[in-house]
């Protein structure tokens, strides 16, 4: 395949795409994101990532500069132009470039653009690695509910985690409540119901964690959307990541310690199975990857 | 003059500089930055900005991409090119352009962009126009000690000011202390001395907030580097911010309520006066601006 780039509409090379120097995400971080999983070409739940990559772009006044219809006609134009099959599309739009000031800018148009890159996926429970974890004070604002690109803090994280050879890290508040990962949410096995933190202004509302509720609503387990501290999350039975890039990924040990004998847990292994289903059924015709 | 960008080296104008795509400041406002006022064509304080930048650079591992004395070379030469007598410098590193991903790149050369601009400052007491202020809740994260391109809180609330017609938001912590300003600090004479919040992560060590203390060791006045909340700031007898580009600014009203009858006050106007012959000593040589 090829890395195609569109900006505000025109389409080029991603290693030959720029922006302006004064683009206000590049000097303030100052726009909003999406991230979308392509599975058969398919961008998948795409009206979903729509809406909230709306509700991001309101929340900080920046006016989305194409229609809705627009901008997913030009997603599958960029897919195929790609000729990508599996992969991802990421999106951006940012409140444009203009002269530096942090107050927000008169009659500038804010800017968008996309790309895809491959990505592929695991097949089989087999090709899935667990995650190791470690746990990590949350010291971001409290306006997380937005994806923006201020994501300093959780790029910090990642590295932690990194430094001790772990995948992910997960957030906590101060008094031990766990909020997400950098880039996933956190779902805990405790005393045998599925829990995970509320929607809030604490966390990032994914799309795979709705998908994951929805699932597991159809599923003979209690789930409560209910958060938890960082005791209960290291005593639980099993725990699992959802992001639209890795999917439900099981986590195999927090902090060093291992969560459990079992991993994918059956909760997790249930869940995992039904997800791929549901990728199946939306962007395969019902038919196997 | 000429609004002139540097870019690693190479030389072109501001309108037509651009940035990868891909460059990390602009994907996760990954980037640290700096801003130098200009006077009589030299940058005030450089050293301690350099300082500055370095200390925010190692607090997020990002290289600087140059040597010192190259980067000092770099700046009189832009400035020399741009022809800018007064105006200011900005100065941006960045972790550079890589495949996205929250983990540091490996291999990855950060970049560096500069650009001179435009900007008088008053000359006299009669051209300052004293600041109309908000008190906002500070929402950032708890590392506002580094000097990231992660400035979305500090634009909203900016914005926020803008909306109730004032030019800055004073910001609060749980609690009511008072921190700093979008992108100045406060300084506010409570029972006779002057206080500002001490260095600490909660706050931006601003290079004009450093010098205006140097100063008041000299005058005769008690001051002491130590947080003071909302109510104390409310009953100040005088209160002023400090920036690079704002310099020493009297507030005339904070939450639409006046500060006192005489802004600026007695502290602050001798503080502006002695910041002035700073200036004068510093880049004309002890004349006149």
């Amino acid at each position: 395949m090829k890395c195609l780039a569109w900006l505000d509409g025109t389409v080029c090379n991603l290693s030959e795409a720029t922006v302006p120097l004064e683009d206000r995400s590049y000097l303030f971080g100052d726009g909003v994101y999406e991230v979308i999983k392509i599975y058969n070409k398919k961008p998948f739940f795409l009206k979903s990532h729509l809406k909230r990559l709306q509700n991001s772009a309101e929340a900080i006044e920046i006016k989305i500069p194409h229609s809705i219809e627009d901008i997913e006609r030009s997603i599958f134009d960029l897919i195929e132009k790609s000729a990508c099959v599996e992969g991802y599309l990421y999106m951006q739009i940012s409140r444009g470039s203009a002269k530096r000031d942090h107050l927000l800018p008169q009659g500038t148009k804010s800017s968008m653009v996309m790309y895809v890159r491959e990505l592929s996926s695991p097949g089989s429970l087999e090709e899935i690695q667990p995650a190791d974890c470690i746990t990590y004070p949350d010291e971001r604002w409290f306006n997380c509910y937005i994806k923006s690109v201020n994501l300093l803090p959780n790029v910090i994280a990642r590295h932690k985690a990194d430094e001790k050879g772990a995948v992910e890290a997960i957030f906590y508040r101060p008094g031990g409540i766990v909020t997400e990962g950098t880039r996933t949410n956190v779902f805990a096995v405790i005393d045998g119901i599925v829990r995970t933190h509320p929607e809030s202004r604490l966390i990032l509302s994914g799309i795979t964690r709705m998908i994951a509720l929805e699932i597991l609503d159809t599923m003979d387990i209690k789930f409560s959307e209910e958060a938890f501290n960082l005791e209960e999350l290291k005593n639980a039975s099993e725990v699992w990541t959802t992001s639209t890039g890795m999917e439900i990924l099981p986590v195999a040990r927090i902090d060093g310690q291992p969560v459990s004998d079992q991993v994918p847990g059956p909760v997790c292994h249930e869940l995992i199975k039904r997800f791929w289903r549901k990728v199946e059924e939306t962007c395969y015709d019902g038919g196997k990857r």
